[in-house]
């Protein structure tokens, strides 16, 4: 790091700081400025908020630059503390407030709510999360075609297209219990839906994806390989699609976007109610 | 939902709107009202966008009371037109924008840039997050005692204390290459350390559980067994706290903790750098 020429930039919480540092991080974005990033989550004492504090100061002593802080503290005397800092603080949580208690004609009335936290009130959400997680894992890659029942979705698509970071992130991000197929090389003589995915078809949702991409992936893994050369991933890709489109299975082309991405568009076609955590 | 007594909230982006559902709902917990949310993700053409505005105008009117809205929306022409709905529009990231523009005297610049997306930038690191995941599934409860030296973190505990959860977690959201071990009821009469893990003990790290949420997460799976029974949970915890303590390996008690505050703490306790996706 360059103290002279690099923005310091804090995402402070005393939480995970996991907000702080995803919002903090597209605010920055939109700045043409070089930044350097410390996130420090868990800022739950006095002792800690002057010690973060004292980091603060002393770099703004360093560089001449003002640090950029970004800071979700629920308990007010921590968050004193580092509005005390020489750094230029915002609040990404009370900047909101603010206006919202003009227009809700309220006080806020905080509780020390942790928004990755786990509560008495919570709890049984939170298992059933962890449930869906669980069932995930048991429906990864067709090691079970057992209990499709209990899906709330089920993925289909050629090896490595992205079906299991999906069916995970489902799980964890949105407690959505997704159960995963994979088509393989031996299926392609005679591609056809497994006869035990049949009566779910309003559960199966398709990825599919650019050949020259999937040809990428699977250098990484099998260099040289039949699995891996593009005239084999054309193969696949164009069967599996096919088969998609006769059988009427909404499907997505997943090579551009990310898990997130894929997860929600997922959710927002099949009208999946996404949780909270 | 009862349209005259609870306050609509909506939660709106361009992206998956993820972020502004997660702030959203901290912000609201600020206060103490009933409200029923409508998370509205890929809001991207000039078309949704029109249906969206007319949707909360419709509320209003229907209820009376102005729905909030919490928007992260990047393409000025699609926000515009949100805003201009009768909603009490709250824009998160360009709240923040405003004030720093002042501190840094910089006009943004913003690129069209998708919180949760893939770019050309990203992709290496992108592929590193689905490498690390893959990694984690193939060292998920001891199945694999090989190649732990690429991991950077190995998770140990009883069976259904939170391994698993964890490491996907670690591995999804932050790119770390996460391994788990599991010890079970046969370690139990001559607990040690495997052999396999003895050279990677500053990659250990120890979870914990109160035996008596650890016996009633395992009675969900197996009622009535030895292997749920509040004794054996005890005898478990019991003997791998005192592992940990001999071993000088480094853990947390998991029971009040979400998968999120212990994935965070690992990384903060074993000084892991916090990769963003």
């Amino acid at each position: 790091m360059d103290v002279n020429t690099e923005r310091s930039v804090f995402y402070i919480s005393d939480g995970t700081a996991i907000t702080a540092e995803v919002l903090g991080h597209a605010v920055m974005s939109q700045f043409p400025v070089a930044t350097h990033g410390v996130t420090l989550p868990f800022v739950e004492t006095v002792q800690r908020a002057q010690a973060v504090k004292a980091q603060i100061n002393a770099l703004y002593q360093q560089s001449g630059l003002r640090p950029l802080v970004f800071i979700s503290i629920v308990t007010p005397v921590i968050r004193d503390i580092i509005l005390q800092s020489d750094g230029f603080c915002q609040d990404i949580v009370q900047s909101l407030v603010g206006p919202l208690q003009q227009e809700l004609g309220l006080l806020p009335a905080p509780v020390a709510n942790r928004t990755h936290g786990l509560t008495a009130g919570n709890l049984s959400k939170y298992d059933a999360r962890i449930a869906a997680i669980d069932y995930t894992l048991a429906h990864d890659d067709g090691i079970s075609l057992r209990g499709l029942e209990d899906a709330q979705v089920i993925l289909l698509g050629v090896s490595r297209c992205g079906k299991t970071p999906t069916s995970l992130y489902l799980a964890m991000q949105f407690g959505i219990r997704a159960a995963n197929y994979p088509f393989i090389a031996d299926d392609m003589d005679n591609l056809k839906l497994p006869a035990a995915l049949k009566p779910f078809q309003h559960k199966l949702f398709g990825l599919t994806i650019e050949p020259e991409r999937l040809a990428a992936i699977r250098q990484e893994r099998a260099e040289n390989t039949r699995y891996a050369s593009l005239r084999q991933c054309r193969l696949e890709v164009g069967e599996v699609e096919a088969l998609f489109r006769t059988q009427q299975i909404r499907y997505l082309n997943s090579t551009n976007y990310s898990v997130e991405e894929i997860a929600t568009k997922i959710l927002d076609i099949m009208s999946l109610t996404r949780r909270m955590y």
